[in-house]
């Protein structure tokens, strides 16, 4: 199958292309590079280096035999894009080419605005290129967790039958979402619903958790194919930071009680979910949401899990939450429909988080401490990044 | 009470800041005249000449002897929205500087972006300025009945408490509207709650329904004053576009069946429904939503409503609906918070709808019957304007 991966050279776009190729599809990259430049404005690199797209393309022709197709540019450039999607002809595009920092897109007004027009007017771009070239072509959307926030009924993947007054419908799962950024991939997720409904577009919109994990079964062939591996207050997500947090010798930072509940998910279960909704995509019209998590736990107990899993000492240190969120809620999240596909869970284990700490330990001195103490606040319309 | 009217030269605009002032309210009225350009774009006019807004301010000034203050540039623009907030720190700001038109934002790939790129950053601008000034200025925004579609259950105020699985929420009504603009109205709701549970934002969300009327008690008193009656299938609302239609001779253009059915409104309770709202003001960190109707009606019994009244003779056509909409579809609307607030709604009845046949005859010379035969179609990404 050609599938055509948006946001290839990103911390799951990259493992994502090389996991797809590897399975035989012909996969083909496109980037604005845009992560890279958010580390050059923040001052933040990648725990593990990582090398040029250009680079890691040439290093997995040499090591698979496989050819990945690169293409440069945005998103917003609809002219590049239409021509990438007319010359390529993927059946699947996969979607990961958004801002996709919730603290990034907190910072200011200017942060804000980047971020939603960047995300939104980019996957406008998709679905018209889309609608102008095939209305067949798959659309395999990232969307996250966070477009639902923590309601205290059942999360549903996605669409939730109402019953009100005697009558019932289908309709939309209400959001409620908890940043500029979170409020993207909802309203990203009302326009993609909108392009099935009218124009017969097929879609799947994956509400994916907090990832961990760096290493997949290709990214580990060779040291040049390796992904991001991020620890800063503004893009590490929360599993990962605690590792490195950890054998840094530094306090694992917990904001609030740490009783926010989380569905978490392993970078191999990420990649196998995207393999899985491409080789079974959806029907004409239909607008098809998965929740994409495997598991669910406390961010105490996530912080609780990597202190007792270290083979040193490692403190957990509370600090009040820059966030506006519920720090103890209900959650219990509806996760099957990637299991009816067939994925197998691998769920968190001290063995998984050993290699994260190797991982971590491996690259330590790259680390910068002062990256890692949040300084973006909610509360504020403008933060000092 | 200071209000800050954006979108003040548009058709709502500019009666509801000359009725603000009536009331005595300190009133500036900010535009970038985008509607203007809309005309020149598509070669529409309004069939009711209009003055340009410095000639109507002064003609408002002559007859009343009320001034009101002028703010010309473009919500996108935010360091002249911070600077016009700034100076006339208003106590509210109503908002309608937003592209209106569903049809418009079909046109193709560049419209719909153009839509959801001036609605919603503008929108966002809107709201930085406000947390920036002063978070307790009282945001009252324009929204749409049509961000709810027609779901087979009541239409309820903005919230919906729903019951799962034993547990109950209070969450947002679940949307699905029909075009790339009423998209746009969605993605403001969802931004505004945000602010509103972020920031301590007070905001007044108004699901308006269908406006009908071209006169209101301030824009009679001198022609000067008088405001847009669009006709157009691009910008004429439903009740007008019949009017001028039998005015003109030509058939009442019916989409589908014309089971659809609509929430209507006079533009003199909209007006009112704003001086209320701004008298009212949300609470501090309260997302209030009101549906800004007073009656429903299907599209058909409209068009046999406006043929009944015409003093002549008046055919119907059925169309091919160039929208994807249901023809026949549940339609129960709540729409009691203006009521309460002290709205006496203004009934669609025969000698209204006569007053706006005596409106449109005055000006039938000016009416281009080209322009009345909708030519965008929802179906395909890319009509030809």
């Amino acid at each position: 199958m050609r599938i055509l991966v948006l946001g290839g050279d990103g911390y799951l776009g990259w493992p994502t292309a090389l996991h797809l190729s590897d399975r035989g599809h012909h996969v083909a990259v496109l980037d604005n590079f845009a992560r890279r430049s958010y580390d050059d404005e923040l001052g933040l690199q990648s725990l593990v280096p990582i090398e040029s797209l250009h680079h890691r393309v040439q290093a997995w022709h040499e090591v698979s035999g496989r050819r990945l197709e690169l293409f440069v540019g945005d998103l917003l450039d609809a002219e590049f894009l239409l021509d990438a999607v007319s010359r390529f002809r993927p059946a699947a595009i996969v979607h990961y080419a958004e801002q996709r920092s919730a603290p990034y897109s907190m910072i200011d007004r200017k942060h804000a605005v980047y971020t939603q027009h960047n995300n939104v007017i980019g996957t406008l771009n998709v679905m018209f290129a889309i609608a102008e070239v095939d209305c067949d072509i798959h659309l395999v959307k990232l969307g996250t967790m966070g477009e639902y926030g923590t309601p205290n009924i059942d999360i549903e993947e996605g669409w939730l039958t109402v019953e009100h007054n005697g009558r019932t419908d289908r309709m939309l799962y209400p959001k409620k979402p908890g940043s500029f950024y979170h409020l993207t991939k909802v309203h990203d997720s009302h326009n993609i619903e909108f392009g099935c409904r009218t124009w017969g577009l097929r879609a799947t919109d994956l509400n994916q958790g907090v990832v961990y994990g760096q290493q997949t079964d290709q990214t580990g062939r060779d040291p040049r194919l390796a992904t991001r591996f991020d620890y800063d207050a503004v893009f590490g997500t929360v599993l990962n930071r605690f590792v490195i947090q950890a054998v840094l010798g530094h306090p694992l930072t917990v904001y609030g009680s740490g009783g926010q509940t989380r569905g978490l998910i392993d970078i191999r279960d990420t990649i196998e979910c995207i393999r899985l909704a491409c080789e079974n995509p959806a029907g004409a019209g239909e607008f098809r949401v998965f929740n994409q998590i495997t598991e669910t736990m406390s961010v105490a107990d996530i912080a609780k899990t990597v202190a007792a899993t270290f083979p040193g000492n490692v403190e957990v240190e509370y600090l009040d939450n820059p966030r506006v969120e519920l720090d103890e809620h209900y959650y219990n999240v509806v996760h099957t429909g990637l299991i009816e596909l067939g994925l197998q869970p691998h769920l968190l284990s001290d063995t998984l988080i050993d290699s994260l700490f190797a991982v971590a330990a491996r690259h330590i001195d790259r680390a910068d401490l002062s990256l890692m103490r949040p300084t973006i606040n909610w509360r504020t319309p403008a933060n000092r990044p």
